[in-house]
């Protein structure tokens, strides 16, 4: 596998061809992978504002994920997790900024489909952009949109030279060949087209494929869809779910706190009873601690205080 | 950038010399970077292993971060976040698990040093593993270990093209080698090590540099160090503050909450005092809210509850 930046781009401006900006640059051949940054295709979609930052933040963001500080990782309308939701202040002009493109899978299948218009030839195209990661320090590419290219190849099914089951391997094709592009490309500008060459053929498809949108882990299968603290406070104050795991039938968090209650209490399905007679102060609080939990397990839980 | 698998490598055992073992197969040239998979140097370690698998999980297990059904999230004594503490049963024989290696920087020193002694080259070294991402459908590979290569690049003090500071921007360099490798080397096992010939020169080191270790958030410096439900349980229950962020002195949330409450309550400092004579069960209900909270956020918090 051969992987190259393509050189001579130069800055791509609103309304420009990507398709003809590549096909003049590159020899292309059947069966490459062109990555492109997301910023060239959303230069050419004409996405780049002067507009203040925090306004187009603001519009890009589904939800907040966590914040520290100034920084905020929210979750975009796309789906992806990103820091400032991918509003980049990078690679354009001093002043100016750039969202995400609108829709990367339809950007990628539109690109696709122009160079193969042009050349006669079927490339596999992923848009790429930067993100941090949860618990790894620095950035990789990964794939926002792709056509032609396996976003993740899955084994279940398959068992490996031993005859074990390979279960739970799903490799995420297309954001290690974005990532594999950004060893090329270079942060310093100039070089957000390249070309992976080489890759195996079992990793692309002769269709568009589902794009980059299945790597995104729906909301409510994610167990990371709050910060630590972010969750706690949104337990707090019970306002939405959207962050949580769909809901559980494991009542046996709720179980333990009673059980550790210095008061009274005891549950029948959804309903706790707790007495409050003797210690109302203490009643409140394993109140209040049943519901945080409850809220954040998705449980329907009903707390009767017997005063 | 070339990215190839080395052919022929065969089953790696007990003892075996991986150095030698790569050395006899490839050939090697100055500046290649080496990717091996943590599996086969685990091998050649002797950690192959044919006890339950529960009980290695839990000796590489510091604590855990995320647990849903039987899938754990743990962070292991690494530092690194992954399903299973890494503990894997593909590629081994039957019936049989290995863990990580025991020190993945220190096993891609060696290694490399081998490999100079045997062959006079300086290459690089990367031991790279499979792990999910939090909010991103399938695995990509990182590197738990290396040597002689810039685990993670950084920009801070230069400008793009247009003169605009790329202070954030830090390509995490070994982990997006370690995932172009992967791309190479499949998961149907025999191909486990894998060359990157051509990367640019600049993200080499003429010593071993920081290793892998670099790459791993620091616990308190990670936003996501507990999963949402989980960080929500040890908020009641305030064991350990193990998976927070570092302690804030941002009393803002404590304050917000006071504000909404429907009892009277007041902050002075790091003491917040609440009448409960008319409604103590609400008393008890906000100091609980207010207690979880600060547990989150790492402030010394003291309520005290007129009654």
């Amino acid at each position: 596998m051969e992987i190259f930046a393509v050189d001579g781009i130069g800055e791509v401006g609103a309304g420009d061809d990507v398709a003809a900006v590549v096909t003049r640059h590159a020899e292309l051949r059947a069966g490459d992978v062109l990555v492109v940054t997301s910023k060239i295709v959303a230069k050419a979609a004409g996405l780049v504002t002067r507009r203040p930052r925090d306004e187009v933040i603001a519009e890009e963001t589904d939800r907040v994920v966590a914040r520290r500080g100034p920084t905020a990782i929210v979750r975009t309308w796309h789906g992806l997790t990103m820091a400032a939701a991918g509003v980049d202040a990078s690679n354009v002009a001093s002043g100016s900024v750039v969202p995400l493109p609108r829709d990367p899978d339809a950007e990628a299948r539109e690109l696709r489909a122009r160079i193969r218009a042009a050349t006669g030839l079927a490339v596999a195209v992923i848009i790429a952009d930067t993100a941090g990661r949860a618990w790894r320090v620095g950035q990789t590419d990964m794939a926002i949109g792709c056509a032609g290219i396996l976003p993740v190849q899955t084994f279940a099914g398959q068992t490996d030279a031993h005859g074990n089951p390979l279960v739970v391997t799903a490799p995420a094709v297309a954001d290690e060949v974005a990532g594999a592009a950004e060893l090329v490309s270079g942060k310093l500008g100039g070089r957000p087209v390249v070309i992976v060459r080489g890759l195996d053929p079992a990793l692309l498809l002769a269709d568009d494929g589902p794009g980059a949108a299945v790597l995104v882990r729906a909301e409510g299968q994610d167990l990371f869809g709050l910060g630590a603290r972010e969750a706690v406070r949104a337990a707090a104050v019970r306002g939405s779910r959207r962050g949580f795991l769909d809901p559980t039938d494991d009542w046996a968090v709720v179980d333990d706190l009673i059980a550790a209650a210095e008061v009274a209490a005891r549950r029948e399905g959804g309903r706790v009873t707790i007495d409050a007679r003797e210690d109302p102060v203490a009643a409140g609080a394993l109140m209040e601690r049943l519901r945080a939990v409850a809220f954040a397990e998705g449980l329907e839980l009903a707390v009767d205080v017997r005063r």
